[in-house]
């Protein structure tokens, strides 16, 4: 269907869409596949997937983000972490119409995730709305389903009401459905209004990466994670159930030590942070409100390799060891952790029922055997989205945005070749060139694949890798990529330069009012002053005046009257 | 069973334990009746529902607890809200050990749940723990279960991993049992430690009520009250999701008008002040972010009563309806709703499913038929607490408390009267006399029957009323009380004077920064100035100096910066 055939259908569309229809949006739009143009009536720049008839209706916010886009172009944002909230801050919107979609509606600010779940500052400090009184950018609450890369068009499930997306992710939302049953379930949401499309100019995919338990037993089920707020709240609310549950009368010595037995597996920076911020919590907290428990309470921080905090050289690790030690928290290196079920060692886990009342769990640790335990806190790395490996696919049909690279041979038509989405073979991230656009490979035989780029198609963030570097998955690199892309396109001189990283330096807070600070060409420091240097450079990059202020005004309250333990 | 019997089964008990025998807390255990005693091998002043072979162990929180009770009598105090934290609170911890016995772990400032169900303050500037660094206060996190008047004794369920007690309650927690089915659930309960008893020396009621429904259908299950901080936070994540849900471009016109809708029924102070900030959250903040949205947006107070705010006088009342008017609020007096349910209007309500996707309601008023709502807060005053009915009904054997009141006639053996606790015929209520002390009938044919007083048992809050007396069941006169009680315990005057209420006035905030207070000996003001009276007087009587400083900056940033509207 040529462009003006679909200008003449247009004249069928009741009057106020019509006006709506900006010449613009029909350009959009005239790229449309026949099998979406039938579709298209609901609206410019997307297809609702359902019948005609109630169509018009449904028009109101999507038609104001097209009659609100002017001249610019529309770059849409799937993800607001690091990657993606940055961008969407930072891109000029004179010259671009941000529009993020993501499961969350906010911001996590996840450095300080650690300290919000023990209360040392309130949830909230660490949160940054997408939709604000200051910027310009649009939202949609929901996750990207599908990508069409010819038709610049990404389908979306909405998730405005999904208790998941508040916390760590670990599994695909869709596990355990075939192609088929996920098809028909397509439908049905399609119909319920739970599907739409959107279309962009350019795509800028920050979707970041899932909680890896590497399919250990029970993982998913009942530890606690700490990669977004509602995880930091659960957390929150488990560690503090179980001291209320140890004051009880009623509960046996035994079971009150597993009630206040915390482990904490994976020894990177964050289950590093936890447990420090937990024995804080503990010593400077719990011990004036439960004296008589404190006796009975353990963290233990495990992990498969020989070494904590992998990222700081051998020092500052022996420092932060040494500190733990004399803290009274256990570090227990090339140890397994084999699986976690409800109830005490020996007990059988489903007695409790519908109050959840089998109140400790059962750890099995591969060089320790069973051991009861309040709650474990699991943080062993990322797994790859699953929206990486299911909707960034094969490109059937080649967008404008094509661009073949060089290639010794294969110089032949492009059409004739299934162009794949480039990935990591170790990961499965997307694999960008330094202009963070993602890349293709040509299936064909023979050593030396054809290459091409998406022009208008980005990847950054933990789900993605600037090919040949080994840049670390940390808020750090994904907010430097953000920041060179936004102003990239701000000036339009993208081919100017590459993204290169500057690595600006590790830090890990460490309990007791110390931190470790490894500079990024070198220089160490640890202790007091490196707790100092972490506080200010959290504060700092704190986005919003009202975190500004309320992050030290709660540091201070805290400090003065100590942590608040209501829990609800 | 004799006191000196009781000390010679001592012998047979642990060490460790005989040595936490003090001559009190076997002197208060010595008043069990025989039936107690085969159990109270336990510990001095708690009994444990099961086989005595793992008792030893249960002691230590209790032991402790009575160990270091010293010469001080135990005052055993259900309950954790205006009345019962302010006795824990206020009592002289020389002469006392308080020992608070709550669902709740902590003191909610219900003035200020309004404020916090819109994001002007955060929740925890509303909460008080009840453990805290700075009182002696003994806490377990329970319901009472039963009273045993003759021995002192009150029987707990534990709560920790309750997830109701944070709420509204609107039910009986075991309603739909019959005695028989309690009985055996309770045996079971014991075995698994979730039932324990406590001694006391002076038992403090303080139970306070549950919401009434008035057996509307649906409301318990769909509607959102304001009765507790986990009913503020509910609110607070459903109209977030209102405003995103009506935002999504898959939401039909129709629907977001619905989503919109919200519907507040009661025109007491918290359903006014509640509108009033929803109002301010709607037009200071959400206008901002989502400005197509507002057009759709409604709220409407349903009330039975020909006018609201019924405790204040018509002239402010009519000030609060003018300015609502103003506002866009409107109030609907003498409409009567008889219905809430899942699902638009002429929906199936089923539908749904897990993911709690019936993202509107259907509200069936009489005298406006069926419409749709995103929302409805239910507000419509107090059910008696079914503690109150079941567990304080008839005392059959006397505690030596127990004092005859002169009445006419029958001064015959008061123990050949059954005994029950009286109570007010419309509410319910415990009625006590001046001194809040709970007062007894006695069962007997005739006119005047005989009354008595238990001297050692007290009730106030929303739970009591004085006899002869019509005090509103507010804060203030649950604060009052309590301030008057715990003044007289610790001077060990009861006799002196009966508690009466100094009434402080009334005060209702009714948005964009206007406020109603009207002084107890008259004096009205309204607009402005009434609201900083009211925002002086809420920050003034706001107990911990965290809060002190908390609840101004929230209020500064909130109005520097708007409301946080992040989701999770």
């Amino acid at each position: 269907m040529q462009p003006t055939a679909r200008l003449t259908q247009l004249h069928q569309l009741p009057s106020g869409v019509r006006e709506l229809l900006s010449r613009d949006t029909i350009r959009a739009c005239a790229r449309s596949s026949p099998s979406l143009i039938s579709h298209a009536a609901a609206g410019p720049c997307y297809r609702q997937h359902v019948g005609a008839s109630s169509q018009q209706k449904r028009l109101l916010t999507i038609s104001q983000l097209d009659s609100g886009r002017d001249n610019r172009e529309r770059v849409l944002i799937l993800g607001s972490g690091w990657a993606g909230y940055t961008v969407a801050r930072e891109l000029d919107s004179k010259k671009y119409q941000a529009v993020v979609v993501s499961p969350r509606s906010y911001f996590a600010f996840t450095p300080l995730l650690a300290s919000t779940s023990v209360g040392t500052l309130e949830f909230r400090t660490a949160l940054e709305p997408v939709r604000t009184r200051r910027t310009n950018v649009s939202f949609f609450q929901g996750w990207a389903d599908g990508v069409d890369f010819k038709n610049k068009v990404v389908t979306i499930e909405e998730a405005v009401d999904d208790p998941t997306a508040t916390h760590a992710l670990t599994d695909d939302r869709h596990a355990g459905e075939t192609k088929e049953e996920r098809k028909e379930e397509k439908k049905v949401e399609a119909k319920k209004g739970k599907l739409f499309d959107l279309t962009y100019d350019k795509l800028i995919i920050t979707v970041g990466c899932y909680s890896q338990t590497f399919g250990t037993p029970g993982v998913k089920e009942h530890s606690l994670f700490l990669k977004d707020v509602g995880d930091a709240r659960k957390i929150r609310s488990r560690l503090l159930a179980c001291f209320e549950a140890a004051a009880l009368p009623t509960t046996p010595e035994e079971r009150r030590r597993q009630l206040l037995n915390f482990a904490v597996v994976g020894g990177g920076p964050t289950g590093i942070e936890f447990s420090a911020e937990l024995h804080d919590l503990i010593h400077e907290d719990l011990a004036r409100l439960y004296p008589e428990l404190i006796p009975y309470h353990k963290i233990t921080v495990y992990d498969v390799a020989a070494k904590v905090l992998p990222m700081f050289d051998e020092k500052l690790a022996k420092y932060a060891m040494d500190t733990f030690k004399r803290e009274g928290i256990s570090i227990k290196t090339q140890h397994h952790v084999q699986e976690l079920r409800p109830g005490a060692p020996g007990e059988k886990g489903d007695e409790g029922g519908a109050r959840r009342d089998h109140m400790v769990y059962t750890l099995k640790v591969k060089e320790e055997g069973e051991m009861g335990v309040g709650m474990v806190v699991w943080s062993t790395g990322l797994m790859q989205n699953p929206f990486v490996a299911k909707a960034l696919g094969s490109v059937y049909e080649l967008p404008s945005s094509f661009k073949r690279l060089e290639a010794g041979e294969g110089k032949g038509n492009p059409d004739n070749l299934l162009w794949k989405i480039k990935k990591d073979q170790k990961t499965g991230s997307v694999i960008t060139d330094s202009r963070l656009r993602v890349k293709l490979v040509g299936e064909k035989d023979g050593d030396q694949k054809p290459e091409a780029i998406l022009k208008d198609v980005f990847a950054l963030g933990d789900c993605a890798i600037v090919e040949g570097t080994s840049y670390p998955a940390t808020a750090q690199v994904a907010s430097q990529k953000a920041y060179w892309l936004s102003k990239r396109l701000n000036k339009g001189d993208i081919e100017k330069a590459g993204f290169t990283w500057k690595n600006m330096g590790v830090m890990a807070y460490i309990g007791n009012w110390k931190a470790l600070f490894q500079g990024g060409e070198g220089g160490n420091i640890s202790g007091r002053l490196a707790w100092l240097i972490w506080r200010g450079a959290y504060l700092t990059k704190s986005v919003s005046w009202r975190n500004k202020i309320l992050i030290p005004t709660y540091w201070l309250i805290n400090w003065l009257f100590g942590r608040d333990t209501s829990r609800f």
